[in-house]
């Protein structure tokens, strides 16, 4: 089979975030990784840092699709960076190569990312984000994100 | 003095409305015009065309900036349509391009707006659009609107 | 009749270049703006100024499609200058932008506007530009290209 | 060692070619994976394919930076396919992502990557591509192109 049918599940959230939010999202990018789903993500730090780095520890594949120009810009579990140059653009390639999407926590990049998700029907789990978006199918843990991203990925088949 | 001095307002809202927020639309659009003001849009219907079509009226510059390849595609009172081919990546053209956003009601594609114009550090003003987010500035009328426009304005000089 | 009918010709060249080019640029653009026609270029110097500013002089609309993030950094004949913060994506949108482009001269970004273009099936009009690609249209003159231009227009209504 | 210190080449070429040509991009791609290199490409066929194609089969990671919103228009041999959405904007993309570009034969969107690539700096080695372009590095055959690149990259080090 090849690897190209594999899951991507997209995780968002800000660049700067506290160590108990990194750490969910570090324990979303583990059972991710474990999964054998490929983790995309904006690249950089905090929630993308802390997925990437779950993810990378459960020997997942994790795609850094960044703002930049560079790719050493990415963090340092990042396996496939993909600098872009567009600036906040990223975004919607971001939730673009995804399947699904989870988001955790976050400002104002991440709540344009649940919004453009929204908009092109990409299914989107919330974590402790953005509260009251219609649309948004809201959990408390990240085993319980990553129970509803498995049943939108089965309706999605 | 040279034209590329003007001031850009962007008007952000739904392809589809109903007529009373069409109106809005419409009326924001003519105050726009009035002042010399160009107005900044996505170039399709709803509270695009409403938008267009007051500026329009009030003899002022109206530019639309398409999702799709075409010219024609833009509602007829868009006087300078810029197709881009970029689908929903041309929703932060519209705020970038913008030295202040008014958003009018809306779904998840000015929602994304919305929190790309805050993401850039663009005012907004919000106008029976989406609720509670910090950092909109929330009006009741397209007066109103228009007043903290120009209170915006007058800070950006 | 509405405004947005008006023919929009796209003028691509270096950012830097010689008097003689500049003056070539200028001079197309003159003829371009007593035309009627609304000017499409990317912004800056050079050759995007020199036509920006014949355009201007004729009393012609100029539409500076930028590649940064602040509408300032447009020449000063830009009467509408659109920043994108795409970098080297903008020239994608200039030649969308654009009904017929002109290639005066230029380095490797006029090479990949004229390729671009060509892809998209936009006629391309080439003075003292890259030589020898096939479908580009060669002419030696400013009035040479406006003709030529005027050529590709009548084939496109 | 972390995999995102990983060499990223691009190969570059038209998504349809006569055999012979596809068979040159599968020679070449197959060193490329033999390298330990990972395939950027714009993922959908002809030049594309032959490339993914030959890297694929000496294990290699292929990436292929598609120009429509389907994972699933990629080509069987792409292992990570990333859609964009941009349409003729993810050339821009295609040879950022990389640190040489290889171009073999193509057309005009080729000839825009080419010149993409030279504008921002990417190296690139041409195959029986657009002649006469000042700074391609030119060859006649996979195994000089690849010895090219190996050359590029100790200098990019």
């Amino acid at each position: 089979m090849l690897m190209y049918k594999k899951i991507h599940i997209g995780v968002i959230g800000a660049g700067d975030c506290p160590v108990e939010t990194y750490n969910m999202a570090s324990e979303l990018g583990y059972l991710i990784g474990k999964n054998g789903w490929i983790l995309i993500c904006g690249g950089l730090g905090g929630v993308m840092e802390g997925a990437a780095k779950g993810c990378y520890k459960a020997g997942g594949m994790t795609v850094g699709i960044l703002p930049g120009e560079e790719k050493l810009a990415a963090n340092p579990f990042i396996t496939l960076p993909i600098p872009t140059g567009l600036g906040e653009g990223r975004n919607l390639l971001v939730v673009r190569a995804s399947d699904v999407v989870v988001a955790i926590a976050g400002g104002y990049g991440t709540l344009s990312e649940i919004a453009l998700a929204l908009k092109i029907d990409k299914p989107v789990v919330g974590l402790k984000t953005w509260p009251g978006i219609e649309g948004v199918d809201y959990v408390e843990t990240p085993q319980q994100a990553l129970d509803r991203v498995a049943r939108h990925l089965s309706r999605l088949e």
